[in-house]
């Protein structure tokens, strides 16, 4: 399975630059273990992470925004189950 | 076929911002009509964009980087061929 992550943001509510901030954390932290990171004009609100069939993250689900720290964790547990976070892993 | 762009960047040379810079250009300029912006870590001195089979730009044939005009003038040359880009049209 590919090791691919998706982010879909409201173009609306011009949530592309926070997409784009936490694409960029992403693939800074899993250099090694991502494929890559798709980032995906949406519509209505919408601010999802999404790592094949899981929704990791939704904003409106959780009604508010994700933390880097929460998403890496999240996006860990799918792809590094291993892997230590370091600061990012106290909660 | 999905209206998706491919930005593979090399991990070793630190390019992500330059990748992340160039796909946030792309979906502000093609906010309606980019399905998806996928950045993909590479290695090797890669920065290539890519749409489908297409190499839209790679950093080894040109032996520089695109400027964010000439990326958005490929792009829409494949999804919206009718497009004005306006100031980022004139050559």
């Amino acid at each position: 399975m590919k090791k691919r992550v998706e982010i879909e943001y409201c173009t609306q509510c011009r949530w592309l630059l926070r997409a784009a901030w936490i694409a960029q954390e992403l693939l800074t932290t899993f250099e090694a273990e991502l494929e890559e990171v798709a980032l995906i004009p949406g519509t209505g609100g919408i601010f999802e992470i999404r790592y094949h069939e899981h929704v990791l993250f939704s904003r409106k689900a959780a009604g508010r925004f994700p933390e880097a720290k929460e998403v890496k964790q999240l996006v860990r547990d799918q792809i590094a189950p291993d892997k230590d976070l370091g600061h990012s892993d106290r909660r």
